[in-house]
């Protein structure tokens, strides 16, 4: 139970709104950003001073807009000064990026990553020297306000401790304490599931924007999954929510990786696909779950089985999670994309028999928009969180 | 994205904050509201003297503390004075009840009901003489400041109308329109999924109580859920999340009511429990399902393995909300509290076979507090919510 807020939280608090809106959204006019948060001009106008002076935001005319008279000064977040470190590791690709305020990617490196045990040297080694190269490149005057990691695994929300991934069994790596430590700029490192990350880089930037219940579908190797609640990422009681890949669909089914039988993982994973079509072997990874689906497309007969089949279960997964979380979106992501692209008429049939005809009346079916760099926009949404919610005291640190 | 509140809403905030706090919490020491609401003396004082004034609580001397030295006064919701009328319509039972603020069933009527077709008639008739005899009954210094619904079946966020039920297939009843219009108080009636309203009962008064992130199981004679989502149950887009009963667990399964296959609800429902010990017949119900429970204390090979199928679809049930919410309790509510009762260890040995390790480690497996009271108090909660959120303004007008 909360008592109401001090005149000062009360500021603080419209200073990250409005720096929110900035950042989601782009230039803004204050006309628009006053009937958009609902404060009055004058509020708005002391609001933006705040930011500008603090090199959040500046105030410009806006690009041609076609109409005639004098046009309005837009507030634009200052994107090439302000930015954060967003950090990716996916099970076949280490990527680093530097993002900018308002989610431009403004540097960024990649490196292709064996697929085998985890081990933190071979992931924490080139991610540090990424990071390293970007910020030997910035300009004096730029400053970094966070630094993010979307893991392809499990993580504890209290401390972000890595606990379990693909190919990694269950384990108990403080991977963002020990990327902090290397990184060495004086920054926390924040950790989130891959998947949760995407869900929400989807739900803000991407084909689930405006949504507020979606569920986010990522396949890798594995298959993961991010639930937006009512606006808000679903984590749970310690942060491992949105296991969906780990929902038994298919008890009698193929032994998954997790020790059960028969999870939407099992049954609709890269391995299930490749096997069914009779590809499994060397190549594997995206390329390979695009050759099955092109490969049905031409007609091959083996191929359209293996996905149909997948498909199927794809579809009784998606019913199920139709059914617990009556979404208004349902987002294909990863690898997934390609699946349920080569296998919609399926999912949709599935659908039909078995989620409930209520829930599923206004649902869409959609692949992501931000393909492979969800999760990447995702990490750095996450960095993005503190200087978001208390914009002056993160810049006093940051810059100080 | 919001504007930071007024002064006035502030203390609206506040009021409602208070009176919510002595109504869930009972009677408490201003000193004790001061500590746990983080707000001055002077302010406690001065909200408590408007709650006063308005007859929502009274300040008085507490129970005996056995503490020596002056008792300080408490502040206690005024039970007997203001109430809500709370409706429970099960597939067995009509239940309507007058609960005061704090939570206090005052008065109560209950009628069997013979299972079958819905009819509006027979359901909002026999309720809504309830709820005339025992307004006759009330005193006049009384006020009834809200009235509320729990429906055995799938109810729209947006207008209160039942979409779907168990023997009922697809309908569309405006159920709260007709019981406003039928109980003739001036008073809208909201009605709510009784499962949902049950894991909010449970939540707010139950064995839930502090839990943040629980999912409640409702046996009835199908199988609903309730999730609460970091302390905020789950609706879903138009009010119809938290159909656990409808993910289906054995694809090749028993036919379901809603025209799938191998649901929760047709694998772990009063009918395959019954079917599985040989019992289905004429008499169903409860007794009927304590009575296989019973026969398998008794050694009754047949009705233990039916107890242990059941137990066995139950346990993977669970599994998979484990991996998709990461709840820190699963409540076993309705019929269900009998069949977890009867196959606990069957439900436990499934769930570390498919749950993943680090999303089950704290979890606890818990039956309902309330018991067959859940869905009623629930209700009342739901009717409660306007006066807890503006505690003035819905006693002015339910005094006018």
């Amino acid at each position: 139970m909360r008592a109401g807020p001090s005149q000062e939280e009360i500021r603080r608090h419209n200073l990250g709104a409005l720096l929110r809106h900035v950042h989601l959204s782009g230039p803004t006019s204050r006309a628009e950003l006053t009937s958009r948060m609902g404060l009055n001009r004058s509020t708005i106008m002391a609001l933006t001073a705040d930011l500008t002076t603090a090199g959040l935001v500046r105030e410009e005319l806006p690009r041609e807009t076609g109409r005639a008279g004098r046009p309005s000064l837009v507030v634009r977040p200052e994107s090439a000064r302000v930015y954060v470190f967003a950090l990716d590791v996916g099970v076949d690709r280490l990527v680093a990026a530097r993002v900018g305020l308002g989610g431009t990617i403004l540097d960024r490196r990649e490196t292709v990553r064996r697929r085998g045990p985890f081990s933190l040297e071979e992931v924490a080694g080139p991610l540090a020297g990424f990071v390293r190269q970007m910020h030997r490149k910035t300009r004096p005057d730029t400053v970094c306000v966070g630094a993010a990691a979307a893991f392809s695994g499990g993580v504890a929300r209290q401390d972000g401790v890595v606990r379990f991934g693909p190919n990694m069994g269950s384990v108990d790596v403080p991977f963002g304490e020990e990327m902090s430590r290397r990184l060495g700029l004086g920054l926390p490192v924040a950790v989130g599931n891959d998947a949760n990350l995407a869900a929400m880089a989807e739900h803000l930037r991407g084909v689930g924007a405006g949504c507020r219940d979606l569920v986010y579908l990522h396949g890798d190797v594995g298959v993961g999954g991010g639930v937006i609640v009512n606006g808000t990422l679903l984590g749970g009681h310690q942060g491992f929510g949105g296991e969906v890949g780990h929902m038994v669909v298919n008890p009698d089914g193929r032994p998954c990786g997790c020790g059960s039988h028969g999870c939407l993982e099992a049954e609709v994973g890269e391995r299930a696909l490749l096997e069914a079509a009779g590809r499994f072997g060397p190549q594997v990874g995206r390329d390979a779950v695009r050759a099955v689906v092109a490969a049905a497309d031409r007609g091959d007969i083996v191929a359209q089985a293996a996905l149909n089949r997948v498909g199927d279960w794809l579809g009784l997964g998606v019913a199920n999670l139709v059914n617990v979380f009556n979404p208004e979106m349902v987002v294909f992501g990863g690898m997934l994309r390609e699946i349920y692209l080569g296998s919609a008429a399926q999912v949709r049939s599935r659908l039909t028999v078995d989620a409930l005809g209520p829930a599923r009346e206004h649902l869409r079916l959609r692949t992501s928009a931000l393909g492979d760099d969800a999760t990447l926009v995702g990490a750095a949404e996450l960095a993005f969180t503190q200087v978001l919610a208390d914009p002056l005291e993160v810049l006093a640190r940051a810059g100080s």
